[in-house]
């Protein structure tokens, strides 16, 4: 079936439902860092970060297939799958965030990490960046103002501006623009006491993704969850984006030096198969199990605890968040003989294979280049690269390739952009 | 390892999450109509609806395999799974509710179903019956009285008596019933009105399947549909316990005798792989897609819609909607000789493999036999036997096997019921 028609039959059936690409594409297969498309086209998968291990990791696979042909029932009858991946994912965290509540998506942990949040504080006040995405619950809505034009209308949500080092508040640097960014935290939380809402915390992607990877400023995020703390708050690091390795470290918290409440997860965790996790401070978990009847019918049945925990077996047998670490600095690097002699590329950022390259018009103007940066992710899907576009001026190439994205593939990656860049 | 080192491992690890039984299951494989715990002993499971087409079905696990070993990627592509089922599921489907949009569970479905509801109507307030459950968002909470004393304290949601005709309002019956319970619809619409606050609609699980399978008056819905549309609401039918076929139908609200604005399922539709979707009338979907940035990473992948294909697959070559109705209605009839010689067999309700059996201590008084449901459920677990108790009082025998149920496993089970009631 050509193009078109899928298009006009999709439009039938879904709706205007978001597809990628000025001319989308029609994928059938995919292995590894590579995806192909039905005309047998292969294309360099520097965009997906939810098939982890890689597309269709063979252990992946048959972990799931062995579990699905043997049991897949909801948790209300014991289980060792469910506490045996328990137990090594809560080894992976902070020894205070000692207890975990399964669902099946992102939406749902932080939907959840909300209820959490606001039953232990006894508020409703809830702290969010001005270009976040949390999900699409209707409570998580509310916090997610990235498509909204960064004005979020619910009483009990405040937006503080993401904490920026590139175009930093008034040209301030270092520990002045901390402050800065600081005194925004405890505006939101003023202004919540002036409008009578009790506070409940704050939520942060801990790396700040859909903001564009910023480096963000020295002790921001330690001193801002003392703020919180102090008024009576909690922290939710939201690492639906950020966790299982992909920056270089399991968790994104840890990179930004500072401990959650609550932190939430989702898309890598099954490679693809829909489970997800809120992880807390055991008494959290403790209270909010007391007082509220949870159940989630799918979340952590034996099918995605198998999967999940084949996803961390292929993470420690093929050494991938060591693997994500040097792989981004040798992207990083050569990105930046690129920058060298291209005055374009006007900040190169992230962490591990979470990469964000930001293009201007020039490095003195700083002025977003979103134009070029679009027909960048275009040009570069023509020859068979995949990336996309994020950030307040949608400037900021953003690649997060599955893991066992390798030296071979970034030189392509790169030699590709230099030769893009160069033509456009 | 023991039961009791496995449930304190899991306090340690999952806090005070649900159990079933007072001795609860260790339960390790399933096949078909049948749970195999750790002790090797079999259980005859009359109570998991979620492995629809019974547990691990070879068909279903084989297209779960294919699938993920080739691809399973997110929306945003083009690919053609997601085509044909969503085809084959509208065709199943009233055709005014034409366009379907995909999510992981029935607790995304429903909230995705309020903020549609509210989207299209304007308004925010939302009735639901005092006894129902719809999910656990904190959106969807607010809808689901339950667990909360028959009260719920959110301003935009009114609640109002479910449709019961074995316990009738002032011991009305037929006409004059139906007439009482739509004057309670019509009062909660009213009462927004008085509270300023503008009506979005109404949502109801087709069967009233939490509130006990009442035998709902006639017309109800039809006329409490008509009320609500009148004022500007939309109708939810939250099919996500009674779709696909168990009633005997394939969708509740046939049964019922109405049709929705929004249809919202999931358990049964991907036999436990974490699949669900709402579907409306087509303008409902356009308008929601034009204005808000909708879109879930796992939601209508590959993986989940060759699965649940899979489920239709075996659904239409194995017969199941007329088995079920068949079976059921032998197991209801089976339950009358039962009935004839038990007075505390006060009710025989439900519609195909939907079976409730409502435990009096005599048909004259009608009064609850809680506690005696209580053990039979747990006599029934100790003889091999899986099911539960839902209702009002707790005093429903709650039956909704695997579709594959048969007339052989009909018979061991009342059988079963029978010596346990003489004994009790």
């Amino acid at each position: 079936m050509d193009r078109e028609t899928l298009i006009a039959r999709r439009r039938r059936l879904l709706g205007d439902a978001p597809l990628f690409y000025d001319e989308p594409l029609h994928i059938v297969r995919g292995e590894g860092v590579w995806l192909y498309a039905a005309d047998g086209r292969r294309y360099l998968d520097c965009y997906n970060n939810v098939p982890h291990v890689g597309h269709c990791h063979p252990r992946v696979v048959e972990a799931l297939t062995r579990q699905a042909a043997t049991l897949n029932v909801h948790t209300r009858y014991l289980h060792e799958t469910i506490l045996d991946y328990s137990e090594r994912l809560l080894e992976t965290l902070h020894e205070s965030l000692s207890k975990v509540m399964y669902v099946c998506t992102g939406s749902e942990a932080n939907d959840q990490a909300l209820r959490i949040a606001r039953h232990a504080s006894g508020g409703r006040g809830i702290i969010c960046t001005n270009l976040t995405y949390h999900g699409n619950t209707a409570a998580v809505d509310a916090i997610s103002p990235l498509f909204y034009g960064r004005v979020t209308p619910h009483p009990d949500v405040r937006t503080i501006p993401y904490p920026d080092s590139y175009r930093p508040r008034d040209g301030l640097a270092g520990a002045a623009l901390t402050e800065a960014y600081l005194a925004e935290v405890a505006a939101a939380i003023e202004s919540f006491a002036q409008a009578g809402v009790p506070f409940a915390g704050l939520i942060v992607c801990s790396i700040f993704a859909n903001e564009g990877l910023p480096d963000v400023p020295p002790g921001f995020m330690e001193r801002a969850s003392a703020l919180v703390r102090a008024a009576g708050g909690l922290v939710i690091a939201d690492e639906v984006q950020a966790g299982f390795g992909r920056t270089g470290q399991m968790w994104g918290y840890e990179l930004m030096g500072f401990t959650p409440d609550i932190v939430t997860m989702g898309k890598p965790m099954g490679n693809g198969h829909p489970v997800a996790a809120v992880v807390a401070r055991g008494e959290l978990i403790d209270a909010f199990r007391r007082d509220v009847m949870y159940f989630n019918t799918f979340g952590g049945n034996p099918v995605s605890c198998a999967v999940a925990a084949a996803v961390l077996d292929v993470m420690e047998d093929e050494g991938l968040i060591e693997h994500a670490r040097v792989t981004g600095d040798y992207v990083r690097e050569r990105l930046g003989e690129l920058a060298a002699r291209d005055e374009r590329i006007g900040d190169i950022r992230g962490h591990g294979l979470w990469i964000g390259v930001e293009l201007v018009h020039d490095r003195g103007s700083r002025e977003p280049a979103t134009d070029l940066t679009r027909r960048v992710v275009n040009t570069m899907k023509e020859r068979g690269i995949l990336m996309n576009r994020i950030g307040e001026f949608d400037n900021v190439l953003k690649m997060r390739p599955p893991m066992p994205f390798a030296r071979e593939h970034a030189d392509l990656v790169v030699d590709a952009l230099d030769e893009v860049l160069r033509a456009l």
